[in-house]
């Protein structure tokens, strides 16, 4: 789910113009028909960490990017939900798995495609998941067998990282990273 | 800034219409000239609580909503940014502010207006701060004199309950809340 490239103003239908609006300091998405600045903001990912004694949910994906590929059940936040709620939401989607929900494990910034992603612990309530309609199946796995070079995405396997680290010390915390990329580090000036 | 009624699809101008895609199971703004689905997703607001000494920054708002109401530093996320970069840009913007950024403090979800606020605790560099171009005026409160009743929202009030709560208990943690309304509260059953 890219962004589809913005050629027209959703208000009125006028081609709309690149530029920096009064009052601002960056360049946005403006009808000078109707007058309409079209903001972009990057968008919440939202999932769990599926947890059963000393294992952890994973699903295979059915769906693009990422066919085939693991991942903790996670995915965009809609409107008129709470972080929570998508969070509850996306494990039933994609796991058919119902959980009691925990504490904020990881909020993750992934600038590069304008997202957050956001991770709660939950400890399943039953063995009764399966795979949801974007999901190839549905395992649980301890640490040892964890897919890790068939992981889906870099927040996944940071989030797991973090996740049986925080286990084996026995003290769970709140992590807030980042997903850098070559390109920003040299920006920043940072090797 | 609230979202614009899309009426007009973004990537050729024909009308959009509001249905079902394939493969979902919520309404979207489909464009059936391009086949294009526009997305729309909650909107992380960013902020930053800083502190000096026993002291808490806010800046009165020189903007709608809430014209001449006093609020933490925060703002609308911009792409491209991570949510540490985007409250110390807003700190920066709204109140002339260096700031050394702490850890993430609060994460309040405001289903109503789609969004999602994020706080992190910070501490002031030098006292060279002074109203950007969206404040009136900033300045230092004691717990004691902050001004409860004229606090623009209640993500802030919270946040700010939070703060100094934890502050004289001598821990801080990391707190997760969803500011709710009546209609919610009723469509899920709770009074």
């Amino acid at each position: 789910m890219s962004r589809i490239v913005t050629r027209f103003c959703a208000a009125c239908g006028e081609p709309i113009v690149r530029r920096v609006p009064a009052g601002d300091s960056r360049e946005r998405d403006v009808c000078e028909h109707c007058g309409a600045v079209h903001y972009v903001n990057p968008r919440p990912v939202v999932g769990t960490i599926p947890v059963w004694q000393d294992t952890v949910l994973l699903c295979r994906r059915a769906i693009e990017p990422r066919y085939g590929k693991w991942t903790l059940p996670a995915g965009f936040m809609e409107v008129g939900e709470t972080t929570r709620e998508g969070a509850l939401r996306e494990t039933l989607e994609e796991a058919q798995a119902r959980v009691s929900l925990g504490p904020l494990f990881t909020m993750i910034d992934v600038p590069y495609i304008e997202q957050v992603h956001v991770f709660f612990r939950a400890e399943l309530l039953d063995l009764e998941f399966g795979p949801g309609q974007e999901s190839l199946e549905v395992r649980l796995f301890r640490e040892a067998d964890v897919p890790w070079q068939e992981l889906a995405f870099r927040t996944v396997a940071q989030t797991l990282r973090l996740f049986f680290a925080d286990r084996a010390r026995g003290e769970f915390g709140t992590h807030v990273h980042t997903i850098e990329t070559p390109a920003r580090l040299a920006q920043a000036g940072r090797p």
